[in-house]
């Protein structure tokens, strides 16, 4: 499977560090937003051994065209910024590359674009990446209609300088129906994020956490992401899209 | 839901209790082992207010015939011994009385037997019957399957005075394909019990953690098993089979 | 050290439990509310083997003077109402008896009047009278003198129908001078208490939590007040003037 | 407060960051293994803003005489290997300059060392230098000694690729009278620290929890050791010995 990823910020370079090391993809190249380029791959920007090329390339010296016809890839991930989609879109499309995007928000019209893309492509959305956060909403979802009676808490723990409720913790919210004010938000120091959701049975007591110890993590999941995409139909997903087949226990 | 329940121990009275309190279930009586009997109603026993009859009787005052006969239920709750279903299971299952047992261990032959009555009637036999724990592992056996690289370790706590290791962490152990030894056992004061299975991820974790409060526990999970066998054909089950359904999500 | 009981509620009953267990202690008897009284004493009505005699006595049946001259008492212990200092108080210091109260709430004038007695004996007064909580908020006093650029957050966890905020966590926000509206509260099923002190540092995190098994660990406190009372001069003390010493480390 | 710090590895990079980071303490001086410099100075090295000098110099570029002459500190900080302290000892305590070591492990005649340097110096060494370890090791202390009945259980859990049990662990279990063999270890994935002493009461529970955020958190303890070092006497001194005071209630 090859991979060209967009944005090489903090996140960027935790997952392509977990790209570089994974048998399974193969990093062929990465566009940047700064034009002061020091290192030419990623390996040697990284100091990772490695035989993939992981090319480093600023954000306007090719066109979408020139790039994936000489450099060509099958899935893109994009770490960048909401406009990114934008240019390469619809070149992608064209030639049927998987698009995972891990854009925290979008506007509405650029959503509305994903959506045509996804006619000619499969298309992955999802602010959140982890395997861990979004397989913690699907379980929580079959065990509130195992037992509907109970009651669930949501509780997010992030470092102190993080000033508005975790967008994870908003998501969870959303998909247990609770409303965004019952979240329990807790600041304290360095804490790298941790997110429980907690189902209280009058005699029983179920924990749900998830705690994240580096950015690497969304690494992981976009590898879950682009290995799962590759043998789906054209169309719009979500993680959670992906996670729900397993799921269906015989 | 006519009820039946054999067993009027600790845990037995805190199954009665749910059912006495629950719309869904009317407690018709209960077997106790014991003759000395000073009380002969269930409500009146537990101080319970209730007009559900919830009949106490000493185990040999009925053969099953005339029982099964004279107060006729739906579903027979089995929190009593090993042997108990050797002498009422025939009667039960040529009724098509449901049977919901939650022995700890049979003998093998009883196993086979139970085999040979849910060719009649619908029998469920889980030595752990909270709904709690069968979520757990089921939804911790998804987890693997969608992320089979991560580590998985599951911790017990109990009172200081349990010995043996909790048979609910074997099961659990089991489940996951983990060797017994790997369990580790914590045991401190008076905790009810506490199992968590620990997933540990490159660069995060995941924490699914049970809490017991209380033996009432175990009455939650029997209605839950009672109201989802009587929708069922006949057949051999377990508390894992019922929730199942749950877990395919669309 | 022999021991009389104000109160037998569901937390007095408790109390008397551990009291009758303890070795140390030896309990005389118990003040009741109720007139009804179908045992007459504490072992018979609990079903608990003891030669401690434990009689139950209703409230009226002695005055403070004859009580304390028939049934001499070393201790006090008081679980039963804000009032009841005020009838026995004056007669428990004039034989300079110790009074050992868990009361939650007294009005200011019962406080000054707390105080007055503490000037002929020793007098206890704590809210929350366990061990855990009162070592807990003590260990978090130390813990921010050693690292005074820490944040804090206090949550607590309750029983859903529990409406107010824990007076026990309100009782540690002071004590860590905190806002009250700074707590974190988490309402689910049948939990029947946790109270959890994070302190967050830049790079690591600390976590004191304390879990409530059932009201009998009152029992436990209270015996632990008792005894550390015993070689105390006459005064007025809480249960962290108590555990203070244990704190002075060599 | 002069700081000069031996060893420039991936722990010796972690607190050279807070140590130029904090207000109360000017770091002078690295001195490095590595010979083949690409930079000179700490702040360039790691990309931190700072008007401190943070020198740094190869291991064999200066006697400890010139060093300590030509770049005078108040305080030395070992984070490098068990000889370097016989090298740069003598001229230290001779100096009467601090010294705060973090070595794992010494040969017992080189703890004999550390003894003679103290009786010129200041010498303090701990091999977890973190506040959060030490501090949870003292107030498990006090709480065993209110309440000695109580059971204690320490877990342990780290990253996968740890193989032995953790040191820390070991010495919690030792301050705490436990055998070695009952620390229970976790080891999955990529879990960077978290240690656990749980304290069992019949119907009570209390946990002490300390989870390690990243390396850096020795930065914090070296800090808090050097300054807690200035005011006292020559002698021998552990982290235990720096927060006991603290501990000191009134």
């Amino acid at each position: 499977m090859r991979v060209g990823l967009f944005g090489f910020g903090r996140t960027g370079k935790a997952v392509a560090t977990i790209l570089l090391q994974s048998k399974e993809s193969h990093l062929c190249w990465v566009i940047r937003k700064s034009k002061v380029l020091q290192h030419r791959s990623v390996p040697e920007f990284l100091g990772i051994q490695s035989d993939e090329p992981g090319l480093i390339f600023p954000k306007d010296e090719w066109t979408p065209q020139q790039l994936f016809k000489e450099h060509p890839v099958d899935v893109l991930i994009d770490f960048s910024s909401a406009e990114a989609i934008l240019s390469y879109g619809e070149e992608a499309a064209r030639r049927e590359i998987a698009i995972v995007s891990a854009i925290s928000e979008y506007p509405s019209e650029t959503i509305d674009f994903l959506g045509k893309l996804s006619q000619q492509t499969r298309v992955l959305w999802s602010p959140n990446i982890t395997i861990g956060i979004n397989f913690m909403m699907l379980a929580a979802k079959v065990l509130t209609s195992i037992a509907p009676y109970t009651d669930i808490e949501i509780i997010e723990e992030h470092f102190k300088a993080k000033k508005e409720v975790s967008g994870t913790a908003r998501r969870l919210a959303k998909a247990l129906s609770l409303p965004e004010e019952s979240i329990k938000t807790i600041r304290a120091g360095g804490i790298v994020g941790r997110h429980e959701i907690l189902i209280g049975f009058p005699y029983q007591t179920i924990r749900l956490i998830h705690e994240s110890i580096s950015r690497e993590a969304f690494g992981n999941g976009v590898l879950f992401a682009a290995q799962n995409l590759v043998d789906r139909a054209t169309g719009f997903y979500t993680m959670e899209d992906l996670l729900i087949p397993y799921f269906n226990l015989k």
